[in-house]
């Protein structure tokens, strides 16, 4: 499907030199975080949303599956080009066209890296709370296509929160523009949060507006240890219940724990079943007596030991307890399936619990820790793929892991989305009349199904789960 | 097409006594809070979800237009039966199934009353933020259908941003459930937020869950006057960047002023342009020196007078302000067209210079307050239509009204939606490619367009304003 009269007419589109057919560039755009590659026909680097539309439009003629792709930093293979053919690789367009500071908004390019964003805004005294783990490397872009979360979102919310508006390339070359640079809007349907969160798979978002805040005068850190993952839930409920909404609220759990125990400088109580790291932000002032308070709602919950931050080399290394989970995963298994499932803040425990169970069930390492404010746990299953029977005892886990979810009124995925990681899945949490007015709705707008093929839906309704 | 048969096949779906065809019925489900009529063809009060479904498959299986209707307070026309048909009544479905303090969130049915609802948690020391101004006797569902806002919207957002997951009857009569128990949610598309503002074309909604806050242990009240609108506007862009966001950030401009100039125990300083009504809430302790922070911001920008309330009464006094401009708005005209346009915030000055020019233009005289923190201006023309050629200059001065909006970067509707009342208006602010979208999503939800037709969309896209 991609004749040479096709890489002309894009060459042509959009200029040579941003047309690459080498089996370089295409082998290094057919991975992302996943462990899975595909490789795509040709990748594109356009500069503009003409550029983008162009291409779309040469796409829907030639009926070529075409997806956009910012950083390949996704956990569920959004990036990927499962079916091949034209990856949009969206980095060059990476401007930061306006930070307007009288109306706390944002004006960028997609392939804008987060992080890149916050110090702008940050500069100015003004900030963009969504704080994905890839921040330093994902793109603004790909944050919108997976609604993207971080530990901040207890308090400030996830993505969608802070799109306002959104130029979008439709699956048939369009270009249209959603929202805009007002925070109420009510005028027709509200298609900016239908494409937050759609994976790539009903347009190509090309320019962006975004909310900001002013930023928090001041931070503090405290880490708390407990002596079972149950009183530590607990423990999150009474400090929300305090009306005490920290910025970050986040949670290792026993199995977490055990990871960290050699670390050279990290002392936990021998007692310490779970773990909190509770951030909170606002007036400098208002901060030490929040804690304060916030470690006399404790108390009476198991709380073993507090330690609260005195200044920045104290919250680092607080925050080097959790950042030691992850490089210690690989001793477990070389193979990692990382999910990030999500449950009612008060069903963590029980959840724990259960995945404590699936863990002894199919002998497998599960090691969780996540965003205990909004019950996004993130699980690591940790094998070894090289050996015999391990792929089914995964497969039968993660089912496992996903049909616990959602009996406990749960979601599959919290932060990653579906993409083709977990379509199989997708099924056992959304019914089949739920899934048809998700097909109708990309049918509607990709009538050619050409825009990121090969994601989000199972590829045979007979054989969804559910 | 409401003949016998069907009206039998309705009795038989629901039972007899929750179908009412009498001209009484028909006559009380004809209006809105528009000044316009349509009457129903039938009235039905469902129970159920199942019982909505059953009525929708009948008006599929007939073609007949079905709407959903609340307490028949929107201010766009969005609950009249513009082409006849079935209105269900949702007022029956008004329980509060679930108040659930651990995970924060309440499940409710859509006939709730939205006060009803903020009674009900603030009796358990939670907080259901958006508060619209006909909450009294609102529906939650016919919240969500408009998305309403409020003067909370400022610090809290809007209803969008409360709900979490739908039960909602499909315009073919299926049952979809979006959404869930959880804020973190990426499993497919963002239906949930597609459904909130559309104004019941895309379905109807039968269960609503509701993500709930802790509510703020205290709330205080400040009356600032300023010289001039510029200065009034200035000092709302002053207090956010100075990090303070107020729970409500409320306007009067000069017009406003001058409609409460004579009523009793209102004074107001002889040079006031403009005013703000500033709530700030949290915690008891914080709130005094963050209403001391914010005249220290406000005395530099033209304040002319500041007052605190110091109890209720005092707060109920300066609330007694901008509730009087209501009342007195009658006496400049006995027809009003309330319109809620909402522009950047720092375009609030600009936008209210042009509404006096539109005023003069016309010869209608146009009285303005509203929500200054989010740019949501409330534009009242006031009118007496029996004056001959005054259709036509209030027709001009709307028109006039939303291009200036759209031009300054705003929206021709904060809170209200399109309905019938702005759709010849839509085509200024959305254009043909992104309303081309809208189409294509309510085509394929509503294939046989039954669901509250005659809504959002212009009647002929060849006349459409642009």
């Amino acid at each position: 499907m991609m004749d040479d009269a096709m890489l002309a007419a894009l060459r042509e589109a959009v200029g040579a030199e941003q047309v690459a057919d080498s089996r370089t560039a295409r082998v290094t755009h057919a991975f992302d975080a996943t462990q899975r590659r595909f490789l795509p026909d040709v990748v594109v680097y356009p500069n503009s949303t003409e550029e983008v539309a162009a291409i779309v439009r040469l796409a829907a003629e030639r009926r070529v599956p075409v997806l956009p792709r910012g950083a390949g930093s996704g956990f569920s293979g959004g990036a990927l080009p499962v079916q091949g053919g034209i990856v949009v690789v969206l980095t060059r367009m990476n401007r930061i066209l306006e930070i307007d500071s009288r109306n706390l908004l944002a004006v960028v390019q997609p392939g804008v890296v987060t992080a890149t964003l916050q110090d702008a805004v940050e500069a100015e005294g003004l900030f963009y709370p969504p704080d994905p783990a890839s921040k330093a490397f994902s793109t603004l872009g790909g944050n919108i296509a997976e609604c993207a979360g971080g530990p901040r979102c207890v308090k400030y919310g996830v993505t969608r929160d802070y799109v306002l508006g959104l130029t979008v390339v439709t699956p048939t070359g369009r270009v249209i523009r959603t929202g805009g640079r007002v925070v109420k809007n009510v005028v027709g349907y509200d298609l900016t949060r239908l494409f937050v969160g759609s994976e790539g798979t009903l347009g190509i978002v090309t320019e962006i507006i975004l909310r900001l805040l002013p930023k928090p005068a001041a931070r503090r850190t405290m880490l708390a240890t407990f002596d079972s993952m149950g009183n530590a839930a607990t423990a999150v409920s009474t400090i929300i219940r305090g009306k005490i909404i920290p910025a970050t609220l986040e949670f290792m759990d026993a199995s977490a724990i055990d990871c960290v125990r050699g670390v050279k400088d990290i002392a936990l109580p021998p007692a310490c079943q779970a773990l909190l790291i509770i951030e909170v932000d606002g007036e400098e002032a208002q901060l030490g007596p929040e804690l304060e308070r916030i470690c006399e709602l404790l108390r009476p919950l198991g709380l073993l030991e507090a330690t609260i931050a005195g200044n920045a080399a104290e919250a680092e290394a607080i925050w080097r307890v959790r950042r030691s989970v992850s490089p210690s995963l690989r001793q477990l298994g070389p193979d990692k399936f990382n999910e990030d499932i999500v449950v009612p803040r008060a069903q963590v425990p029980e959840m724990i619990r259960r995945l404590a169970e699936i863990s002894a069930r199919y002998g497998v390492p599960i090691i969780n820790f996540g965003h205990a404010g909004d019950g996004n746990i993130h699980v690591n299953v940790m094998v070894d793929l090289g050996l015999p029977g391990m792929q089914a005892r995964v497969d039968g886990a993660l089912e496992d892991i996903f049909r616990n979810t959602v009996a406990l009124g749960g979601a599959i995925s919290g932060e990653h989305g579906i993409g083709m990681a977990k379509k199989p899945y997708i099924g056992l949490n959304l019914d089949a009349d739920t899934l048809a007015v998700m097909r109708a709705v990309k049918q509607a707008l990709d009538p050619l199904g050409i825009m990121n093929p090969g994601k989000i839906f199972p590829d045979d309704p007979e054989n969804l789960r559910s």
